[in-house]
Formats: structure tokens, sequence, C-alpha cells
């Protein structure tokens, strides 16, 4: 039996400013930056210095306070409410928790206005709702955790890719939350952690949070999935994702279908392990989830020194989209959903 | 029309010394390194500054010739070839060129021998052996590329892993040599390059030598090539090979594998580029290839700057093994070779 998880906080609401962990520099340089305004949020968010969906939604909430506390009546606050969600909600494209996080800080405010709330009540009112979205995300990894973890047995190899952990939620993160677990409880699970490409989210998040943590963690390169699955090594596979459509087309990390691709092949079944908030019934398939491309430098440049000849045409889409097929089970803080998707996921919500 | 292919030359004979060239800077540097010594050259293999199963093949025979021509009796001269055959051939264990080279050098040495050659006519016949493997290498890209151009037609998307290009060989390359050829006859074809973690050789060499011929060629990283895939923007999947075992089994870069049930996946051919020296007919299967593992840091400091955690569990195999069910043809300067492979690849040796 080990200690349970304490791990390095993403975000820190910090009386009135944000204390974020700037994640690009980890493994090397732990860093809090403060942020004091929106459009230091929305900067954090768009250069994945907070990255993971839960993170961003947590930290766009705080965004939101941030904009609104100069406010000097509360139509002003409201004004300010509004804008500064419409402006955040433009910081990332694929990442329905954003929108999830900014709707709720939005009806949040539209409630306090309602029922008549002062000035001062609604900005203590929607500093609270902040806070507690961030409270209520580690209660819901916690719970993720729980399911995964019973699809999980003493010894099992378990292969993931990018950073569904901590760093990516308020605590445990999504994916990584069963090996937390696991390890509290004593039991061993061998995970595989994709590095990652381009970013290198596996290696510098994932492998350092799980390593940090006492989890026996192996790192590889994304095109070693398919040797050590072949091997015999990996007997699930788990990812986070940034949105799941109506269809249970499952969109993350680039590389991710690639990995759900490979574990078909070998018989491998492949786990998406994500709150309800990022399940969007109101994207009926992956199709019409936009795919971000980023900028050419994170592949050609991305290790601090040039990689690639001046001047070559890349393709650097930041997403792909795992169409539901592949996905043995989308596993939730209200149990394992399982095809047919469209009909078990409404059910879900309508619970 | 465009005009012949130049590429840089990856290993040239210089009067006694091997200029050759460090891949391991491209493609920011240009660098001819001077091979005086059989260890120059063993550390060369190596360390990756030269790669590529016929560039290998090359390099060790001119080492061998540099590690016997200071010989001053015919014994000596021999006991030298058959020493140096024997050291150079533990620098790369996967590379079957390397020991089909050496093995060639040493045949030709005894023969030398057998036939009453002086020592002057020994050495000087073994430098012409050397350089015999160098020129029939660019005439058997040649071949291979014509072949494998035979299955391309305008506008197709190939997508390539590694470097099995002009640098890994004497010229043309093997997987790249049908690029060059369409390219001198002005045929459109669409390259991807898969970027090649850990070492980057798709990202520094293949983008590097393609752009330069002035080929349309789309850098990736690895774990993009299943989302390439499902786009449709690939018709066709080539590669190169260290070593095909007898059943046809391939053993190449990490990640090939990957590739290979990527393909299989999306109903796209797999083809391997290959001289004949790099079938192994003494290989029964792929199970027989020793698989080389390199250095923790090739992953996790690879570009001059640590990008995983220190102390993290790694693994890092060079290769990988594609099993012959994924192969859709083997592509040689004879002909190309379909399933059964067992059957066809001894019939090839047979012609």
């Amino acid at each position: 039996m080990s200690e349970a998880y304490v791990g390095l906080e993403s975000v820190k609401w910090n009386n009135g400013q944000v204390d974020l962990l700037d994640q690009r520099l980890l493994p090397e340089e732990v860093v809090y930056l403060p942020l004091t305004t929106q459009k230091d949020v929305w900067e954090a968010i768009r250069h994945l210095k907070v990255r993971g969906a839960p993170a961003i939604g947590i930290a766009a909430a705080y965004g939101v306070v941030i904009a609104s506390q100069q406010a000097a009546t509360t139509e002003e606050w409201l004004d300010a409410v509004q804008q500064s969600a419409q402006y955040l909600a433009t910081s990332r494209p694929t990442a329905v928790n954003l929108f999830w996080a900014l709707d709720r800080m939005k009806a949040a405010a539209d409630q306090f206005i309602a029922q008549g709330f002062s000035l001062a009540d609604c900005k203590k009112a929607l500093e609270q709702e902040a806070i507690a979205i961030q409270q209520q995300d580690e209660q819901t990894n916690r719970a993720i955790g729980e399911y995964a973890l019973s699809l999980f047995k003493e010894d099992m190899g378990v292969l993931t890719h990018c950073n569904a952990g901590g760093l990516a939620t308020a605590k445990y993160g999504t994916a990584l939350a069963p090996f937390y677990i696991a390890k509290e409880r004593g039991i061993n699970l061998r995970v595989y952690a994709d590095e990652t490409r381009p970013v290198l989210q596996g290696a510098r998040l994932t492998a350092f949070e799980l390593q940090q943590a006492g989890v026996d963690v192996t790192l590889i390169c994304d095109n070693m999935a398919g040797m050590v699955m072949s091997k015999g090594w990996v007997d699930a596979v788990i990812v986070g994702t940034d949105r799941v459509a109506a269809n249970g087309d499952v969109a993350n990390k680039i590389g991710t279908y690639s990995v759900a691709v490979l574990a078909k092949a070998h018989g491998i079944p492949f786990y998406v392990a994500c709150p309800l908030s990022t399940i969007d019934l109101n994207t009926p398939t992956g199709a019409e989830i936009p795919i971000e491309e980023r900028p050419d430098e994170e592949i050609t440049e991305g290790f601090g020194k040039r990689t690639a000849p001046k001047g070559v045409k890349v393709y650097n889409p930041a997403f792909d989209v795992t169409p539901n097929e592949y996905v043995t089970g989308i596993i939730t803080e209200k149990g394992i959903v399982t095809a047919p998707y469209e009909e078990n996921l409404r059910k879900l919500f309508e619970q």
C-alpha cells in the first residue's frame, strides 16, 4: 500500500489570479506563471502552457472571473462575463470542455442576475462557481479512475498516448487516474507512455507525473506502439479525449487514431476516459469536430534545434478523430459506456 | 522533364581513405569525415554517421581495403582482410548488406590468393572490388526504381518511413529511387515522409534529399501516418529494409511495422524496396533477426535538449519486423516478388 497520490497542480486559483504551471517547461523546470488578465489566460491556452481538456476548462472559468472582477455595475459585470466567455472560447477549437466550462459560467451569471444578487455577491458567487468546477473535476476523475481500474488487473500492460493525467485536470487525470488509484492500492500495472510528437506530452508530462508517483512507466516513441503490442506486452490502451461526438467518435491528440487501429489489429481493447463534460451530443459525428492545424515549427524545430530542412512542407494537425468502431468503451464518472454509442451516450445524459 | 538526379554522395572513396558524409549533422551541415582506419569505419557505422543498409555495406567494404593496405606479405594481407571483415561485422547486427559486402570482400581475397596474385595486385584488385560494390549499387538502385515506378501513377500519394534514399546507398536509394526517376520523367508524385523517431532520418534525410531534388514531399510525425491514410491521401507505402528473411518477413527501422499494419487496415499496398543483397535466405523468418536496442538518450535527449524526466525507463529498439502477410511486394533489381515469399524469393535467387 503506497501513500495517496499528490501531484503537481496545473491550475491554482490564488486570490484573484491564476497561478499556472507552465507545462511547456516540464520536466526540466517547474515554473508557475501568474495570469492576471483574460488575455494571459487566452494565451496560456493557445500556446499550450496549460493543456488537457479539463484543465483548459478550469483555467478558462477563472479567466471569466478575472475578466469580470473590475466591473462597476451588475450590467457591466454580466457584459464582461459574456464577452470574456466568447473571447476565451476562441483559444482552442477542439476542446469541448472549454465551451462547457464557459457556458456553465455564463449560465451561472445569468442565474445570479435573475436572482437579484448584488454586484459583490455576483462576483463572489461566480468565483465560487469556478472553484466548484475545479473541485468537481477532481471528484469526477476519481470516479473515472475507479471505473477504469475495474478493467485492469495486477501486472497488466496498459499503453497511453499524450497526457490525460493530473497535469491535464484538477487532479488524478482521466486516463491516468486508474494508475494512481492502482498505486494507492498496491496493484502493479506496467504503463507504456507514447512520447507523443510533436510536443512530447507523453515524454515530458505523462512519463514525468507517473514516475513522480512511483508508477512503473516505460517511455517509447510513438512508432514503437505497434511493436510493443506485437510482443504481447500491452493488454489495454487508455487515452483521454478533447471531444466525444454523439456517435462515440473521439477527437484526441494526433496519433490516437493510429494507436486505436493498431490496438484493433492486435485484439487489444481501446478505452477512452473522460468526464461527461467532454461528450458533446450537439456534435453528431467526428466529421463535425474542427481539427486545429498548428505551426510547422513544432515539428521542424521542436527540440530547440532545427531537425528538418528549411522550407520543407509540413502537415501538423494537433488532433485526429478515432471512429467509434475502434472504441471498446468510454469511461465516465457515471460508468462505462459501450456501443451502440449514439443510443448509450444519450441514455447516460438522460439518467 | 527535369534534369537527372544528382544527390549528395554518402560514401566517397578518396585515394586510400573514405570521405564519409556525416549524416547526423544533416540537414543543417554538410560535413565529410575522413576515415583512415578500420576503427574509424566501425565507429561511423556504429554511431549512425553512415546508415542505410547498402551504404553501410559500401563503407565496410572500403574499411577492409583500408585495414589491409599496409600488409607486407600476401599472408599478412589475407589475414588482415579476414580479421577486418570479422571486426567490421560487429558494428551493426541487423544490416545483412554489411555481412554480404564483407563476405564478398573475403571471397574476392581468397580468389586473388588462389589465382596467385602478387601482393600489389591483391591490394589493387580488392580496392577494385569495393569500388565495384559501390558502382553496382547505383545500377541496382536504378533498376529497383524502375520496377517501383511501374507501380505508381501521376499524382499518387506515397508514404515512406525512415530514409532509404540516395543517402542510404551509392545513389538513388531503394525506396526513394522511383521518386527521383519520376521527377526525371515529369511524373508528379506526392510523397509523405514520416519523420522517424528517435533519430529523425525521415525529417533530416528523406525530406532533405527529396526537397533538394524538387520532389513534392510533406513531412509528418510518425503518429500522423494513420490520419493521413484515413484522409485518402496515401495510395501506397514504400520502405527500404535492413534484412528480408527467407519467408519475406522484413526488418526495417522501428515504426515500419506500425506503418504496415496501418496500411493494411486502410487497404493500401505496402512495398519493400531492396537489392538482392538484403535478402537473406539463411535467415528463415523475422524471428531470427537480431533487433538492436539503442541508448535511452536517443529518445530522452536526442537533440541537445532533455525532453523526458531523468531516470525514466525507456524502450528503444532500433528496428522492428514486419511479418510477410503485411508485405504486398518486395521490389528488387530483378523484379517484384509477391507472396508466397518463401517459394518466390528462392526462385529469384535460382534465376
